[in-house]
């Protein structure tokens, strides 16, 4: 593609995705602002710490907090002094995030490396938790779906989209394992009248899981690792034992969760289709698949696979969303 | 020299060091244990947060928080949450850092990037701070000294060691604003009943600032500057206008500055012999001064003065401490 057309077309969608984002900050600052309890807020302190978990290395979690920051900035008479902690993996680039962190001094920040899935704070030391596209990805593969053995294999794919029932329970199992252990830890980590906002790729309710919207664009990834082993060039056991783990619940199989979890409740939950849809763009599932991939399949093999992937994708330049396939889930939650 | 032997002499020192940051340890724990406050302690909270600023990449920040959670823990009833706070300059490898963090999951920890001579934390929001071999770095070389029409210029020379007066006393007078805004950035951000330990290495009382104990391994490193230009490999005005922004007070001075900015008072103030007396090993010498070295110079010119100044230090292979030059200071200060 004529390069400049590649980036004319690039700066229109990151427009798309901004004003979509500007959007989603209505949506989210009424939330806030409706359901922020700050008469626990300890006096002498006066300080009000935001975790936002998964944070990659930005810009989007910058924006992510402004929002947040702003909402709560409507609901206090004399403005606390904000401590923002950017979580993620410690293999995430912190140093990047770092010397991109806003310099207006609206806030004291740290970063802090680790799983999301564990304790990540002392108790009762943040005020608000934010996790915005990360909670999709499993703490780790489910054993059973790698073992070549086990009747749970999922032989010949990468994702539990179109697999058989073994291999989708597994998923869904793990998900559920996996939420139960995220609120456990934050609601220990959640200071009195604290809130927790999620925002996930869900599926729409009704869906079977095994219609995951990640087929959508993964499947053109599963078919160029399957086009390898046919060609030998990929060993088939190296295909069939491994996974990514991401999944994306449902509506009802979220409050589900929460609910049987029971530290939480359920201040708001609105599923959205995703505006603009999102383009299936090779450099972007690149980016966010390439790292894991990697480790297992090694560089060489992945550089050829995203190769076949960009030609696979190149007719098909859109997600589909007449099935409403596409769409995102924002929940908020108070600690009970 | 034989690689072998290079690794014994190596871990033969790492060893001494090691024995010596033992014998420092008892020092820190029995002032900690004598001044630590624990009142204040927010009773439902019961956390405790330790910051280390100017931490680097480890293991030596590993070791003193340690030192300090130990101390701390035997003034406890029951245990507190520990959070710690590793703070260095946004250019710090904060990467490396996090990767080797300890696991044994004594604390939680989160890294903040910044300069320490402004605030980095929320008001009251910090029960412990430590800076170990930080505090000697200024936050910037005094103007006057690069401006090669000034008479503060400090031509020739790249430290404020055995230079005239106006250079000295322009290093001492950027130090002294320095600690300053260093001490009431902490005495905001400490909570009641908190500590702040220093460790900064220092030169004798009554001693001339101008015998600087970083002359005795900078001396070297200077000339070989020196001795470039004379070759005409660097440009005079170059060497004339750069000046290595680091600093060693004398006891007496450092007591006079902290009394001066009345936000704490000394605790304990202890002079120390450096056990054991430092090695001169260009390796640690390029490592400390490298980055600041190689954004003025650029690094061609980095490696050829490294290669030239190991030849120098060859034959001298410690740091003499005869004359009571190389010491360290450990001051415990308390927030009035």
């Amino acid at each position: 593609m004529n390069k400049i057309i590649f980036l004319i077309l690039n700066f229109f969608f990151l427009l798309l995705q901004r004003m979509a984002a500007e959007k989603l900050k209505g949506i989210i600052t009424a939330a806030i602002v409706e359901n922020l309890d700050i008469s626990h807020l300890s006096p002498p302190l006066n300080q009000y710490c935001i975790a936002d978990l998964g944070c990659s290395t930005g810009p989007n979690t910058f924006f992510t907090v402004n929002t947040i920051m702003e909402a709560i900035t409507h609901r206090c008479d004399h403005l606390p002094e904000f401590l923002v902690f950017f979580n993620d993996h410690v293999s995430n680039d912190f140093n990047t995030l770092f010397v991109t962190l806003p310099t207006d001094g609206k806030y004291f920040a740290a970063g802090v490396p680790g799983s999301f899935h564990r304790r990540l704070f002392p108790k009762g030391s943040i005020n608000f938790f934010n996790t915005s596209h990360a909670l999709q990805w499993l703490s780790d593969t489910p054993k059973q779906l790698s073992d070549l053995n086990s009747p749970a294999c999922n032989k010949g794919k990468i994702t539990y989209a179109d697999a058989h029932n073994e291999v989708v329970e597994a998923f869904a199992s793990h998900f559920a394992k996996d939420m139960d252990s995220f609120l456990v830890a934050r609601a220990q980590e959640l200071a009195p009248g604290g809130l927790l906002s999620i925002l996930i790729a869900c599926r729409p309710d009704g869906m079977h899981p095994s219609k995951s919207p990640f087929g959508l664009f993964l499947d053109p990834l599963e078919s160029s690792f399957v086009d390898m082993v046919n060609e030998g060039r990929l060993n088939k056991n190296e295909l069939d034992s491994f996974n990514i783990p991401v999944y994306s619940p449902s509506a009802s199989e979220l409050r589900l969760l929460v609910q049987h979890n029971a530290c939480f409740s359920i201040a708001r939950l609105e599923e959205m289709r995703y505006e603009p849809v999102p383009r299936i763009s090779p450099q972007s599932i690149r980016a966010g698949f390439e790292v894991i991939l990697s480790k297992n399949f090694g560089n060489e093999i992945v550089d050829e696979v995203f190769r076949r992937y960009a030609e696979k994708v190149e007719g098909c330049s859109f997600i589909r969303d007449e099935e409403g396939i596409a769409c995102q889930l924002f929940i908020l939650l108070k600690r009970n």
